[in-house]
């Protein structure tokens, strides 16, 4: 049974504010739980269903500190979900580590990405050719956001997303920076290898700051009289071609 | 001025059955406006604030029927944007012209994607790669959804949408058939030619019955732990194989 006390304090988790004092999270639905209680992340508390929790192994319920039965309406009143007939998890947001960047690596760097949905299919993306690390500027929307997390899939699981100064980030990290720019070069003709791929926000692309930081400006082309594609289809045509050879 | 009349069946147009009633759809905000001014498409409607209306040439607004002044308010009122401070077009939805597939052309086609969202980003896409036609089965989302259309971004005035029985279209096309299927050949790989590409939806990927008539079985190939792609991004990926060569 979910108390109001708890119920309170987990709906609490869907603004940022409170994510922060508490330093937890929401992730919602079946694959998502199921998900995250298979990862390496702390559940704090495990909510669902009688049918749901029978469905999961001892073991893999065993992972969260505490299981608790609940209703459907109980999960739809601390969750974001429409319906919602499995479960939801709180869990421990890591600590965030030292941004690095590896030469040998791709690398996913996002400018002002933020719009949650666009966001978490990008986590999605990454997660889809094996992109190990996204490193995000200080005003792209909140990886923890309940739209966010539920937008991966799942992937958030396996895609490390870190905040911080992009600028900084990328003058010190002496790799290539590929950056989509009107300018660029058609990316079916570039030397597409390891290093920084930088990707702006649909409505003011990539900030004049770090435009300066584009080792390689590189450009989808098009056929068509559409003048833009969605940051997130963007980001996968990217990936793809760093991929295909 | 707007009257209550008029805003009552402007805001009809909302739902499919009063667009196949009247034979009219709606298109809101400033570049979806603009675009549908300057294309064939015939404008029975123009409402705009006094601002938008005398930022547009003489020339462009003669292109609509009549023209209303209207309050940001009104615009709200009828339409679904959460803010519009230009306008709001109700166009003349065009008769649909006969199923054919001109074995010359990348033709795309559509199974069941009911995501108003998605359909509206894959009309997008298919305007930048330069695809004029898309052919829907009869249970895909309707193009001509307020939602469809806003997020088209202008592209529907560029790309023919038609509905039809996916089946007969297809086997009658003596066309090369594409589809994505988790057996199918790396895109990588295969020998990509005019034809007709088909996507099905993310819940239930493409239908048994269509599945019998791909000629060419196709995949994106995944390095990570993501399970699949958004059908909108893994058609991006599929158009740019085809035409990065």
């Amino acid at each position: 049974m979910l108390s109001k006390r708890q119920s309170k304090y987990f709906k609490s988790l869907q603004l940022k504010k409170y994510r922060q004092l508490e330093g937890k999270f929401l992730v919602e639905g079946a694959k998502g739980v199921e998900e995250v209680l298979r990862s390496s992340y702390q559940v704090e508390s495990l909510l669902g269903t009688a049918e749901f929790l029978h469905s999961l192994s001892e073991s893999v319920k065993s992972r969260a500190n505490e299981v608790i039965e609940a209703k459907e309406a109980d999960l739809l009143q601390v969750g974001t979900f429409k319906t919602n007939k499995a479960g939801l998890a709180v869990v421990k947001i890591p600590v965030q580590s030292q941004l690095s960047a590896d030469k040998n690596e791709l690398i996913l760097a996002l400018d002002g990405i933020n719009d949650p949905g666009n966001l978490g299919t990008i986590i999605r993306i990454a997660d889809w050719y094996g992109i190990n690390n996204i490193i995000c500027s200080e005003d792209t929307a909140d990886v923890y956001n309940p739209k966010v997390i539920n937008s991966t899939m799942g992937s958030f699981t396996r895609v490390k997303v870190s905040y911080g100064k992009l600028k900084e980030f990328i003058a010190k990290s002496d790799c290539r920076v590929y950056g989509a720019l009107l300018e660029g070069q058609s990316i079916y003709k570039s030397d597409l290898k390891p290093g920084i791929v930088l990707m702006g926000s649909e409505s003011h692309g990539i900030s004049e700051e770090l435009r300066k930081l584009i080792t390689d400006p590189i450009k989808i082309p098009g056929r068509g009289g559409a003048e833009s594609l969605n940051v997130g289809v963007a980001t996968a045509v990217v990936l793809d071609n760093f991929f295909r050879n």
